[in-house]
């Protein structure tokens, strides 16, 4: 026996491919992932990790990519318990006469923390490893995350009006920087600053906001030009449009992260290229609202870093990457140019980018050693994956999040072939159905 | 024992929900449809059934939604041999430098039935219980068909340029007749003309098809305005587009099923609506070759009779009808209008409206007395389907092709969880495998 086998590490995990997505693109075939306290060790041909290393437990994934596991840039894990409520309706009227009123009457800290778990139970069963949250009562929100094994960035969300959350602008941000010391030891916990948008938050909110940011040295987080109604008002209230308002105010920086951006012209665009700014493209959520295309492809052409994100259940329905992955890739030649967006690029979005974003790049978003073990295994033995000639554009267009068998956080296992390791589905279902009886009012 | 207690039909079957989609668009809670000779005979309420009918067999799904098979109006099925091969290129290069050199050297009467039963295979299992095809070697298609259980519209092709089936368009049509007459008897299948395309078909023998199809009383399926260059090339050799061109024939009209349509006009959609002629929409193959997105909501309100298709998996990748029906109702919607095109209208597409298209609304497309028994049954207890507000969004919006338990055609279990009643997975998994290795040297 040599010095080398003596390594014992946690885990190995033997896969047909393994597609690490950075640092090149390339696609590992009959290749092993080595984990180790949660992190990834090495990957190398499997005959050599064999060789090499005396695992204590060792996965064969004969037929499966391993993947990063996915990271959805923008949701509102809490709204899964609104999915499919008050359908066909723009975003605006959706907003004001259903969803906000709603929350009005009904979100409490158990509404948070029942929906994020549900929404928990999908993301991970869907092969979603981290989320950027935006919602009310993030430590409720962070209790759910605990439970479930997944990964978050939770917003500390500031608005302008007064909810069953907080009374102003202050009491949100007093409460969020609450929620931020309480949850400072979890290692699977960051947290941002989450000013809603452009037109529920004032200039002086924003500047305030972006003081701490500094401060702190936390990323923002927001809702950016997502209805031509936002754009129209502002040039109506401050004489110009959201963006150039965020950006005399000094928002776009490397720190922001501007959810949906459906519209953006070109000197918008040029402005978030230059200034470093991230998008976190939504597709089926704007689609959904009748909010338009972001303009995906420019973006990504100007150097702009686009993550893809699901926005919440109840504007989607379902909070679905692989859904997102393959819209995100469709959508973008609805310009004409099918070479736009090929697989890869939007496999990255979906992970590398996502991480980026949210500036967890050195620790997430692609299968590097150091980073954490976030994986997903997509199994590519149905019929309907066959034949395969190229595993990432399969993983784009054809596979879907059933497809799913294994979902790694940190290295810990916390789904496997849709059995949730620390939720109970019985109970998840009596959940949703407790609230489906509460929120049955608002329906219609 | 009352007289009616004696009757013993073949098969009840009990559900949460059940959708006929027509004649009124109602959903029948805790309903029973009865099903005798693979026939609809009667739908009411469970209650009632178990006082009414003994059937020989009953099954019972608690939450599951009953609907329609689905029906997909526009595919080539045995491509699905080709599903992902040489990606990202517009439709037209795709198709000239790709596929049609490889079919001139691949396609026969084998590469035709194994494609076909891969395909047949991926629709039984995704909820598809009737097909309208586009290919060559229609009796190789209908070996897959007849074995597999499903229910197809076979097109007879008409090409005006030689392939491996034919050498000519008269050649093409005795072929395709030769077929129709070895198939007639066969309740399952149905044969069409096909001429392919305004571009690839002369005006000659688009006469000669009119006749054909006035005297045998048979459909005409082809392609319409699938791209902008087949329109310039129209207009370039004979001063109009292709749909003027078509009309002056004589072809647009109640028996025409037009696929893709993606670039119409309001003139357009006018002379379709005026004379009566269907349109089997595309999205997810017009999106991925670059073709752009049909004007559905605008069809739709002309009282255009609007079908779904998936296109070949070559251009799609997947043959998924919820993926179409969600991608369907989400695009028409991009124009800015988040009302157009409800879940409810969507479903129509992937129903009635497809029956209606390859007319055979008399008897499949719905869930009415007398229609033969092409049913779906979809599960709504997975977590990701919690809660559910509306069964109808939630089949659009929220399921996936995962959620079909039970695929029934003619009253006979043609697939039950994801295992088909006539075809072994193994066995297809190596006619995929075997096929893969003779087309790889035409990938990339």
């Amino acid at each position: 026996m040599t010095m080398e086998t003596n390594i014992r590490p946690q885990l190995a995990i033997e896969a047909r491919w393994i597609i690490p997505v950075t640092p090149d693109g390339a696609v590992h075939e009959h290749s092993t992932l080595i984990v180790d306290a949660g992190r990834i060790r090495d990957l190398l041909p499997s005959a050599d990790a064999r060789q090499r290393y005396q695992p204590l437990e060792t996965i064969s994934l004969p037929h499966h990519a391993l993947i990063p596991g996915l990271v959805n840039a923008h949701t509102h894990a809490a709204m899964s318990l609104m999915r499919g409520i008050a359908e066909d309706r723009s975003a605006i009227t959706w907003l004001r006469d259903h969803i906000w009123p709603m929350e009005q009457q009904m979100v409490s800290e158990r509404f948070t923390r029942d929906g994020t778990l549900l929404a928990c139970a999908e993301m991970l069963r869907g092969g979603v490893t981290c989320f950027n949250d935006m919602y009310f009562f993030p430590q409720a929100a962070a209790e759910a995350v605990l439970q479930s094994g997944i990964r978050a960035s939770l917003g500390m969300v500031v608005l302008d009006f007064p909810t069953p959350y907080a009374a102003n602008a202050d009491d949100y941000l007093n409460k969020g920087f609450a929620a931020r010391d309480e949850l400072r030891d979890h290692e699977r916990i960051t947290t941002c600053l989450a000013p809603h948008s452009p037109y529920s938050v004032s200039d002086k909110v924003f500047s305030k906001i972006l003081t701490y940011a500094d401060q702190l040295g936390v990323n923002i987080h927001l809702h950016l030009h997502e209805t031509t109604d936002e754009i129209a008002r502002s040039e109506a209230q401050f004489g110009m449009r959201p963006c150039l308002r965020l950006d005399g105010l000094g928002l776009i920086g490397p720190n922001l992260l501007a959810a949906n951006c459906t519209h953006m012209t070109d000197i918008e665009i040029e402005t978030f290229a230059m200034q470093h700014a991230h998008v976190a493209h939504c597709p089926a959520s704007d689609l959904k609202l009748g909010n338009g295309i972001a303009p995906v492809a420019r973006m990504v052409e100007a150097g702009i870093n686009v993550a893809l994100g699901t926005d919440g259940a109840a504007s989607n329905n379902r909070l679905d990457m692989f859904a997102e992955m393959r819209l995100a890739a469709l959508l973008a030649k609805s310009a004409g140019d099918a070479a736009a967006l090929s697989a890869r690029r939007v496999l990255e979005m979906a992970t590398i980018n996502g991480a980026r974003a949210l500036g967890m790049d050195d620790n997430i978003g692609s299968l590097e050693p150091g980073k954490w073990a976030d994986l997903v295994a997509v199994d590519f033995s149905a019929i309907e994956m066959q034949p395969c000639y190229d595993p990432v554009s399969h993983l784009v267009y054809v596979a879907g999040r059933g497809q799913v068998t294994h979902t790694w956080v940190a290295g810990a296992l916390c789904c496997e072939r849709g059995i949730l390791a620390h939720m109970d589905h019985a109970e998840l279902k009596e959940i949703a159905t407790q609230w489906q009886g509460k929120l049955k009012p608002f329906h219609q």
